[in-house]
């Protein structure tokens, strides 16, 4: 009789190991870390025993989950915003709040939440990917729990570093440190192919290759994505970070939505896992992702939760079966992803998928003692039929709930006592957590009440304050103020052709400015357009002092390039009201009496309102200012206008005015 | 002061009504089965008072929920068969196990345990269809819920009744019994238009508009049926039930998941409410329904669980959130199904559904006190922001679980306090329905054993004993049997040309016998297929007396017309191996000799092992068989074949002995 320091009896035995065997009733002997035997009971007892004996009745005893992709310390901004497109919730609220607030404290905090949640939903692995990845380590080991730990990498600055290079000297000091650690895994965690660059993608493989640690990454979640790599390298993303080198590494890919067959071939040949996400894809509308065919081609796939920011919470009972149900749906094949196979998705192919199936996975002899106690004795769970063998694995994937598992033990250490956790005090966190979103209810309530911190916060807008003279006039014929300009009395620096589509933001408060999206088209002499820029303006209330024939205008301008779309823009800043103003301008930069003009050409046609005449001139002070007032009202007569009806509105004060009378 | 019986303080109160009111703190007022008053705690405590008061700290207050479809005694089939094909599911194992257990008992029972679980779930009203619906009222009415109950009516004979004519006058009866009370609203349930004929169709409109009660109805579920009342009717399925009058009647349409924007108008115009099984839907592999789309064209949706057999629970939360993020990734628009509308669905908008937007669906005075508490407080649901004001509703659909719903109360009764069931005894039902589950597993685990008693399940087979005679010879000139066949000395009765498809099931034990499933194409002289006949056979193994030159068998067959497809065969019968044998048959019926004689000259096609002439003649004595067989032997060599190598084995086992040559 050898001595074990547990033993498990009377339990419903789900090993989840390669021929999927089951004990009823099973056995499980632990020592130290380690499961030394499991089997049916009396076999084990015959050759075990242990002053610590544990009697599982009514109850499946089977390996703890792997939560195969996560951000867990974003279980502080869960609830934050939701109902938002990816772009608008990522830039518009997650960055912004993050750059705010992510510090060690935060994720240590966020982390501890997070282990208490997934103790509690049967989760004795998880994959994790965020910043001070360090801290989230020390958190997660103090927890008991059991992870692999990327350090994000990023081409933008991020919280825990200035640049790319910081992060990757944090993640190789990360790597070193924790290197062999019984619980935790370090890793290199490149974003995504869209948030670095080929050198970034380079450098993490390399790094993940040196210490033979997995590299954790994104890809493919979105058809924009997509389509951009695409565009950009002629390839789609799994042939695109295969040329960048990052399948010589033990790579774990999260999503995976958008690719074909080819790619999950490459995958499967790289031997790497993926991490496929349904709820997190679902409510983000980033797709069905193609499981059934990946399962097909043999790839291992795991499943995870994603961030609890996007989720809302990291439930794997409820994400096991979201997993089984949409693979059905998604491949027209209820038969697809049947319970068995996905529960191993969860387990021992989770674990083959993230690389680490020779410590956990499955409850084999040898590995180390990550399993649970669950009961499907309940009301939602009854009956229980015995007739068909997988019968049991469905009555987990469809009906059981997180809150029917009772116990959970990681690495030989209990960290759930009949639904008692033993190394967080959950009263505690939930309190500090909610010191948390106060703080982050603040700032944000703050900011979403002026429009231009809203404008700082999704990247920056660089001020400008200037002071010019402006005057307006309305021409019959732009032909003819063109020849003039073409003459040789105007030293002509330089003139463009544009198309300008502008769209006006306008909010309750008038106070807090308009914002302008315009979209410029650039179109050379043959009328093609070259180029498209897109700028976002924030005009403040123009304060101006009138002249004779002119005036000068002082104005407060925030500038920031317009990188997302209008739709983007819309949703983020959510206006009371737009208006559209499209017009043909062609812009001159001449000198006239030696002093520096704008004029502009242009013909408004929505709405319809005919042609204009612009001149501009920047200026420095009043006198100045008078002089080139004067200069202007004697260039308009000059160019064949009349200066009489000059006038000192912007289009979107004439656009107005012309709607209200119309 | 107005007295009322209680009084819930201190609550955030969200009260789903047109406005989507809010109150934090707010208080709510119950007087009898009715709500008095709700509003901002000051306000309400300012004009009423009882004895009663409930303080709600931390919770929420609002409807209850509304299961808009389900089948509440499927409880006891949960588990029972899962990850197939929604006809193997139904017609191999739902459907028998039904015809075999359905009861009275069994429905009160299955209702029992149905109505615990949706208490516990925080649903206080679902919209059941099922048998003996008088029992299930009955049940539900016990346990205090509410529930509008459709008795249905098949074309076929169903567990609670013989003949449609016979459900029908039950229907009749239960509404006239059940009409005007207090918890259950009883109504007609067509099964589906696949299900009825046109007649039960209009009947059953007839029925709902006398009554005044909802008429309860599966539309447009899968593909298939859409394609199959499109290649009978030549329309849709909305515009087919429209022409049969079912919507003049209130209709609660169950799916609707393959109904394109005109289906939907449809139901808009006739105040239809669509049933969303988002789960049931995902699982069977339907379909994504569109129900963005419906809800852009305003019909009202609710939200339903279906029956438990295929969810496999009655969670209402878990159900509410899939229809969330499932809409949103159908649509490609994470911006769809937001929070608070989606709880509309399965609150106001879905009691608007289901047509009792009179009684329930919101907290507003004069309607029935339906309500429940619920606590967002939970790890899973850390921390609460306050900055968005739809912030509450998002915590409800993407974090909260049903085991965070505290209190239930419908029609100012409470059914649960604090996670106690007060009107039901959980551990009494959970035992009887696993006493239940054994029986099942009995009768199951039996038939299972049998590919006899299997295919006796799924619709009944004709046996047929008989004894032949019976020879078959290789020929090489097939159509010089026939130009002596079309000779006069033999009388041909008739003659056909068929195309057969045979594939023949082995199962491990071979005293189960062989299935054969048939396909038959009737060939014209002309070439054309004009019809085709699928036909299934057991045949036993034959028990065989060799005569000199051919034998008499005696054959036990059984024989069933083959309404499935070989793929679910296949999925049924689970055989260990199969055999496909394609020919071409031409097949006359001759007298000679006074003697009716089949003749088959056959050209085996798959595997291609030449041409045979094969006769035969039933018999029912040893003399006669002996006087057939020599006239058979003379037969044959009329014909041109010699009768030296007559054999009397079946093709099955001419290409099985072929194929263990090669």
């Amino acid at each position: 009789m050898k001595k074990a320091d547990l033993i498990f009896t009377n339990a419903t035995i789900l090993t989840m190991d390669d021929e999927f065997h089951t004990h009823k009733p099973g056995a499980l002997a632990v020592e130290g870390d380690s499961i030394l035997a499991v089997g049916p009971q009396a076999e084990i007892l015959e050759n075990y025993q242990s002053d610590n004996v544990m009697d599982c009745e009514n109850k499946i005893l089977m390996p703890g989950l792997i939560n195969a992709h996560t951000h867990v310390p974003m279980t502080l901004l869960r609830g934050l915003a939701d109902d938002l497109r990816l772009d608008v919730w990522l830039m518009g609220y997650m960055m912004p709040v993050e750059r705010e607030f992510v510090s060690p404290e935060f994720v240590r905090l966020g982390t501890k939440l997070a282990c208490a949640e997934s103790i509690r939903s049967g989760v004795t692995t998880f994959v994790d990917m965020y910043y001070f990845e360090a801290d989230i380590a020390q958190a997660t080991a103090d927890a008991g729990l059991r992870a692999i730990c990327a350090q994000s990498i990023l081409k933008f600055p991020t919280p825990d570093a200035a640049s790319y290079e910081e992060s990757l000297k944090a993640a190789e000091e990360f790597i070193q440190a924790w290197k062999g650690h019984p619980l935790i895994i370090p890793a290199v965690g490149p974003h995504a192919p869209y948030t670095c660059t080929d050198e970034i993608l380079q450098a993490c493989a390399d790094l993940a290759i040196k210490y033979d640690v997995p590299l954790h990454i994104h890809l493919a979640e979105t058809a924009g994505e997509v389509e951009n790599i695409r565009k950009e390298f002629g390839m789609p993303v799994i042939p695109y970070v295969k040329k960048r080198g990052i399948f010589d590494a033990k790579v774990i890919a999260a999503h995976c939505v958008h690719i074909d067959e080819g790619e999950m071939r490459t995958i499967q040949h790289a031997h790497a896992g993926i991490a496929h996400n349904p709820s997190s894809n679902l409510k983000l509308a980033s797709g069905f992702a193609k499981v059934k065919k990946m399962l097909d081609v043999k790839v291992n796939v795991g499943i995870g939760t994603d961030g609890p920011a996007s989720n809302n919470d990291l439930d794997m009972i409820e994400e096991i079966r979201l997993a089984s149900m949409v693979a059905k749906c998604e491949s027209g094949d209820p038969t697809a992803l049947p319970a068995r196979q996905t529960l191993a998705m969860a387990t021992s192919m989770g674990a083959k998928a993230v690389h680490i199936d020779h410590l956990t996975g499955s409850l084999v002899p040898g590995k180390r003692a990550d399993l649970i106690l669950l009961g499907i004795d309940k009301l939602h769970n009854s009956p229980n039929f015995q007739r068909d063998p997988d019968g049991i694995y469905a009555q987990i994937i469809y009906a059981a709930k997180s809150t029917d598992i009772s116990d959970v033990m990681v690495n030989g250490q209990w960290l759930m006592r009949d639904r008692e956790l033993l190394t967080l005090d959950e009263d505690e966190l939930i309190a500090e957590a909610q010191d948390y979103a106060k703080k982050i209810d603040t700032f944000l309530i703050e900011r979403e009440q002026s429009v231009l911190s809203k404008l700082i916060a999704i990247g920056g807008a660089m001020q400008q304050e200037s002071f010019e003279v402006q005057a307006k006039v309305h021409v019959t014929d732009p032909d003819s103020i063109i020849e003039a300009l073409e003459k040789n009395s105007v030293e002509v620096d330089y003139s463009r052709h544009y198309h300008e589509y502008d769209t006006y933001f306008f909010f309750e408060n008038e106070d807090q400015g308009r914002l302008r999206y315009r979209e410029d088209e650039f179109i050379d002499e043959t009328g093609e357009i070259i180029n498209v820029r897109g700028r976002l303006t924030l005009v403040g209330v123009t304060r101006e002092d009138a002249f004779d024939h002119d005036v000068m205008l002082s104005r407060s301008r925030y500038y920031a390039p317009a990188t997302h779309s209008l739709r983007f823009y819309r949703e983020y800043f959510e206006p009371q009201a737009e208006l559209d103003i499209e017009k043909d301008r062609k812009r001159y930069k001449i000198k006239y009496r030696r002093v520096d003009f704008y004029i502009n050409v242009d013909t408004l046609i929505k709405p319809d309102l005919g042609h204009f005449l612009e001149v501009k001139s920047r200026t420095w002070s009043r006198e100045d200012a008078e002089k080139k007032s004067r200069i202007i009202a004697e260039l308009i007569e000059y160019l064949g206008a009349s200066s009489e009806a000059a006038e000192t509105e912007d289009y979107i004060e004439i656009v107005e005015s012309h709607l209200r009378k119309a």
